[in-house]
């Protein structure tokens, strides 16, 4: 079982948080019967004013949302949740810190063998595939491994970004960070899709469908050993399960 | 003792490699009597490509370079050493590689102890500071942990980027991911020195010496709790070793 909202990001420009994915996280939650979610705030520092902004937008939205963190009973409250939103920051916080309060596990069963619906955006997003090697943030902490729930057994590259050849920066590209992980020697790295900013991966057990709120945007796939391809909204990539 | 040579690149946009700096590489190796660099190759998957490339770079400096990987005694080479070189590339592959093949100790204590002369670009300047919190690089394996060298106490992040007013993208910028890093909360991260591509430090002892190629440029500094603050090239930035 695995119901999944993936964004990769959480705003556009000028936009209001989350407000371009708003009539889909309305019925994601609304269609699995959803009304009141948990929220999970450790990919920022400042939890009571993460939880604030959250809380409001998804007011707007016709839901309630409590973060997890004002909880006494962190156990008991995934155990008791209706769904789940992940929300952005850096990765390697994130995941630290659910190893930290021994929550990964439990929200990950929560989430496969419940069938607790899971919504992501960029590090949230990040979290439900197999590792965060592909996150793009600072390593300003060190968590004990790189896994992550793994939901999905491949890796997501969020706002991913497309090489800009007017640009005199040397530093490494997106697509060639990527190409370093599917580069390493004797390892079976996991394909990675490049999600631009503005889509997202809607996920029902065996169902993966990419969507997205710009016209005619496609998302890269890169996988070890072959050529990149596009895909191209509204694809089902239901074919990443079996890689 | 101390003497590092720190470069935020290894080239320029249409140079070759480590052009821009050959002066400056050429003068730092001749002034501490060394013609022979062991070359640190583990930032990249190919050894012996990358190998190659930087021999016949340092062959034009009138410099011989042979990477550490074809030596069949690791420790051997290290403490015979007259000078390191250590390339860029992806720094937690750099990392772990050193930490595991117990390289990391003996190669600091050759820096530290004996004085023996380093230069880093890029990832093998990341490696010359306290930690690797602060490079750019994807995570594409996991280092037991992120310490490193400790040459100098505080952070470089290499490749440094300002922010482009212009852009659409909403991933973090360098600024804010930095500002990540010293928003801990009950941590002490220590300063970061934001190095553009161009710059360079040149440390001596207890001196240290912001250089660069390209005029007016600057680097910025950030620490926890301060405004951030721009240094220009030429600029005495010894202090840093007392904060
Ligand atoms: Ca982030
Ligand atoms: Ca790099």
């Amino acid at each position: 079982m695995r119901k999944l909202l993936l964004l990769s990001t959480s705003v556009l420009q000028n936009g209001k948080y989350l407000d371009y994915a708003s009539d889909v996280i309305k019925a994601f939650f609304a269609e699995n019967g959803v009304s009141k979610i948990v929220f999970i705030p450790y990919a920022a520092h400042d939890h009571d004013a993460y939880e604030k902004k959250v809380k409001d937008a998804f007011l707007e939205f016709g839901l309630e949302l409590n973060s997890i963190h004002k909880s006494d009973n962190l156990m008991a409250t995934v155990k008791e949740a209706q769904g789940f939103f992940v929300g952005g920051g850096n990765t390697f916080l994130l995941l630290k810190t659910l190893y930290d309060l021994n929550l990964l596990e439990a929200i990950k069963s929560r989430v496969l063998q419940d069938g607790i619906p899971y919504m992501g955006s960029s590090a949230g997003t990040n979290l439900a595939t197999v590792n965060i090697c592909t996150t793009n943030d600072m390593p300003i902490v060190h968590p004990p491994t790189l896994d992550a729930f793994g939901f999905l057994p491949f890796n997501i590259n969020p706002h991913y970004l497309d090489h800009d050849p007017t640009s005199k920066h040397m530093g490494e590209s997106r697509e060639t960070r990527l190409s370093e992980y599917h580069d390493i020697p004797n390892a079976k790295s996991p394909p990675v899709l490049g999600l631009r900013e503005g889509s997202w991966l809607q996920v029902k057990d065996d169902q993966i469908l990419l969507k997205g709120s710009i016209s005619n945007q496609t998302a890269r796939l890169f996988v070890r050993g072959q050529q990149t391809k596009e895909h191209e909204v509204n694809s089902d990539l239901s074919f990443l399960l079996k890689m």
